[in-house]
C-alpha cells in the first residue's frame, strides 16, 4: 500500500493477564476503593487524580446534571424500553442523543463565551469592562447569552447559590466565576429585569476555573445524564408511564382526523 | 373518548419557582455538595442515602466498569465522534449501544443466577451445597457460568480480591457474594483447571448483597462506561485515530477483490 | 504478538479512483437509476438483484413498516430532535433503539416460529397438521404465538388480505404463507375467538419464504422505520409537539407531589 | 394549572379497527404494493406520490447513499453488534449516529448554499455570475465548496454523470443543478486544479430542484443508510470482523506503554 499510515495510539490504559494500568496506575490497587464515580470522571478529563477541592466541585457540578425529573430524555429513555425492555442500554443511549445545542449545550455556551472573553485566567483584569463588553456584543447582535436567566426559577436558580457556596469553600470562585457573575449583573442592569447566573452557566464557569476545553463541557452532562436515565428506567420498570402516554398523545395528536364519533384504534 | 386512563406519575422528584425536591430531599441544600456522583447513583437506584459504607462499596463497583481502555464500544464512540464532533451525546449514545448480553451482561447473569439459586438472603443456608448444585446443573446444560473465570486476566482478574477487601471493610461480602465465591470454587474442581470469580462476577454478587433487581444490574455499567467513554473522545479530539482505524480496516477488508496492483481509493 | 490474526474481510463492496463496485455490481452504471430503494434492501439481504415479482413484494413487506403513526418511537425521536435539533441523525437513532422484542420482533418471532415447525420448505407437508401442533404446543406452554391477533385492528388487520394478495400474484403465498395462515385458522378454533394473521405474521412469514434468516427479519423493521421518523422530524419542525408533550406528561405525573395551588415550574 | 396549553396535532395518519390512513390515502389499497420504499420517502417528505419522473430521481438519490463499504458507520454498527447480538436496531442506531457533519452534512450544505445565492427558483437567472460569486465568497473566506471536489474520486466521482443523466430524463437538471454544475466549473478556473461536483453536491442541488427544506437533506442519507448497515450486520454475522478489528486496533494502540516482551491481555 502507499498510502502513508498515521500512528494509533491511546495513553489511556494497558493490561495484561496480572495487571491493570489506566492513567499511569495501578488500577485495582491505587484507584479502586480510592476515587468515587466523579472523581474517576475528573480522571478522564484531566489525568490526574482530583485534590479533595477539585473532588468536592466536580462532583457537585456533575450532580446538579443527573436529574431534573420528566425532562424529554428522561421520556425518551423510558418510550424506547417500552419497545426495547431487553436493552438498558439503548433506551440510555435514546436518551443521552437528545443532549445537544438546546438543553446541554448552554455549558459549553457559556464556557466558549468566558475563555473568548478572558483568553487567560489573569486576575488583575477588569472584570467588569470585560462583562460590560459581553452584554453589549450580545444586546448588538440580538444573540441569547448562555447561562444567564431561567425560565421558571425565578428570581434566582436555587442551584447556583449552593454551587457558588462549594466554589468558595473549595477556592474555584476565581476570575471565570467572577466573571460569569459580572455579566449576569450588567445583563440586569441592561436589561431592566433579574438576569441571574444559572446553574449551566454556573458550570461553565466552573469548567473554565478548571481548564477543560469548552468542546468537552457538554461530556459532564452526558456522563451525569446516564446515571440519572439508569433511575428513569428502573422507576419505568415498577410504575410504568410510557404506554399511557403514548395513547393519550395519540388520541390527541388525531382526533382532528377522525369521523366524529369514531373512537382511537389504539 | 372511551379508552380508560391509566395514571402518569413519577416520585422522582418535582420542581418549581423557588425549589428542586429529589427523592423528598431539598435537591441545593441536601443532594448537592454532599453526595458524589457515585451516591448519586446510588439514590437513583434505592431512592435513598448511601451509608459511608454503601457509598464506598458502590462507588467501587461503578467505578470498576469505567475504563477499560480500547473496547468495541471505546472504538465506536470515537469512529462516531468522526462523523459528527458536533454531537458529542451521540459519539456517547452509540458507544453504549454495544453494552448488551456479551460485555455487560455477565453482571446480570450472576445476579439473576445468584437470586435463583438463593431467593432469599438466610445467612444459614448451606452454600457449599447450593453452589455444587449451581455448578452441577450448568455442566449438564452445556452452559457457561457468568461472572466465572476470565480470557486474559490469569490466572485471576486482579479486581476480584480488591473487590473483595473493600467487601469485607464494608460489610458487604455476604451470603451472596460467599456463593458466588462457593461457585468459581466448586468450578475450578469440577473444570479442573482454574476458574476464578471475574470483576463481573463480584458486582453481580454485590448488586445481590445490595438488593438491586437483576434487571438493573446492566445500568451500573451503562452509568460508568458513559464516564469512560467522555474520556475517549477528548482524546480522540486531541490524538485522533479513527480515521487512521477506518483506513487501515477498510484496506484490508477489501485487498482480496482489487485487481493486482490497484491501491485502495481511501 | 503471538495472537493468531484472524482475516478481515468484506464482499459487499470497494472502490477506486474511477470505480465503486457493489455486491460485484458496477455501481453507477449497473444500480442507480435501476434498482429503488427497497430493491437495494433486497440486494444487501441476498447479494443479487431481486426479480420483478420480488422486487414488488419486498417492496410490500418494507412500505408497511415504514409508518405506523404516533408511536413510541416517533415520539422518541421527536423529543430528541427537541433538545438536539442540529443532529437529525441522533433523532432517527434514538427512535430506532425502541424497535426491539415488543414491536418489531414478531416479525422474527413469527419467522423463527415457522422455520422450526417446518425446517424445509417441501410443498407436499401437513400443514394442517403442523399448524395443529404449533397452536397446542403454545397453549400448552402459555406462550403467546407472534403474528397472530391485533389489539386494535378488529376482526381483522386490514394489512393481511392486501399482503395476502400481492403474495399470491408474486408466487409468494407458499408452503410458510400458508403454514401461518393455518396456524391463524386452528388458533381461532381452539380459542373459539377470531385470531388471524396480522401484518407482522404475514411479513414473517414472507421472510421464509424468501429465505432471509429469522435473525435478519428485524431488519426489515428498523430499514422502513427509518425512512418513517424522517417524515416525523419533518412534521416536528413545522408543527411541534414535542416540547407540549413534556409540558404536559411532566405536570401531571408531578401533580401528587405537588403542595396545593402549587403551579408546575415549567 | 394556568400554562396555556398549546395543540398537539400530526397530520401524517391515523388508524381505526377496520381503516389505516397515511397522508390522507387508504393505506392498504392505495399505498401497500403501489409505493416502493423509495416513493414512501417521498411521500413522507412531501405529503404526496411522486410521478414516475419523481420516484426515478428520488431512488436514485437515496440509493446512491446506501451503501459506501467499510466506512466508520459500517464498522460502528458491526463493532456495536458485536457486544449486543440481541439488538440489531441498537447496532444500526450506533451507525447512524456518526452521521453527522463531516459526511452526510455536505449535502445539506450544498442544498444551502444553493438556496442562498438563489432564493428562488428563476430560470431567466445568471447562473455564470451566481456562480462565480459563490466561488469567490468563499476563497475570500476561506472556507470549502460542499459536494465540489472528492478526496479519492479523480479525476469525477463516477456516480456524478449517471446522476446527471437521470435528472436530465426526469428534468430535474433545472437552474439548482446548473448553478451547481456552473460552481464547480468556477472553482476549476479559480483553484488551477479539476473540482468537479461529486455526488453529495449532485444530492444537495437535486433536493433543492425537489423543493426539500435544506434542514432535512439529511434526512436521505439517514433514510437510505440504514438500509446499508443492516446488510453489514448481515455480513458480520456470517463473517465477522468486528472482535479482529478491536483486538488488532487495541494491540496496536497500546503496544507503546507495554514493557518489552509483554504481550497484549486481549
Amino acid at each position: 500500500m502507499s498510502r502513508k499510515q498515521k500512528a494509533i495510539r491511546t495513553d489511556i490504559g494497558w493490561s495484561d493477564a496480572e495487571s491493570i494500568t489506566l492513567f499511569g496506575k495501578d488500577f485495582p490497587n491505587q484507584i479502586l476503593g480510592h476515587l468515587n464515580l466523579g472523581d474517576m470522571g475528573f480522571l478522564e478529563l484531566t489525568g490526574r487524580f482530583p485534590t479533595p477541592g477539585e473532588s468536592k466541585m466536580f462532583n457537585a457540578m456533575v450532580v446538579t446534571l443527573v436529574e431534573h425529573g420528566i425532562t424529554p430524555s428522561a421520556l425518551v429513555a423510558r418510550m424506547t424500553y417500552l419497545g426495547a425492555p431487553e436493552s438498558l442500554q439503548g433506551a440510555v443511549a435514546a436518551g443521552l442523543n437528545g443532549l445537544g445545542t438546546v438543553f446541554v449545550g448552554s455549558i459549553e455556551g457559556a464556557a466558549k463565551l468566558l475563555y473568548e472573553a478572558m483568553p487567560s485566567k489573569e486576575p488583575a483584569q477588569d472584570l467588569q469592562s470585560l462583562a460590560a463588553k459581553v452584554v453589549s456584543d450580545h444586546r448588538d447582535r440580538g444573540s441569547i447569552l448562555p447561562g444567564i436567566g431561567h425560565p421558571f426559577h425565578k428570581p434566582i436558580d436555587p442551584r447556583t447559590p449552593r454551587l457558588q457556596q462549594i466554589a468558595a469553600e473549595t477556592g474555584f470562585d476565581g476570575p471565570y466565576f467572577q466573571l460569569m457573575d459580572a455579566i449576569a449583573k450588567h445583563a440586569t442592569l441592561a436589561n431592566g429585569k433579574s438576569m441571574p447566573m444559572n446553574a449551566t452557566g454556573a458550570i461553565g464557569a466552573l469548567c473554565c476555573e478548571m481548564g477543560f476545553d469548552w468542546k468537552i463541557c457538554r461530556g459532564l452532562g452526558v456522563m451525569a445524564r446516564a446515571v440519572g436515565l439508569v433511575g428513569h428506567i428502573l422507576e419505568e420498570s415498577r410504575n410504568p408511564m410510557a404506554q399511557e402516554v403514548w395513547h393519550r398523545i395519540e388520541e390527541v395528536a388525531t382526533e382532528h382526523m377522525r369521523p366524529t364519533g369514531k373512537e382511537d384504534s389504539k
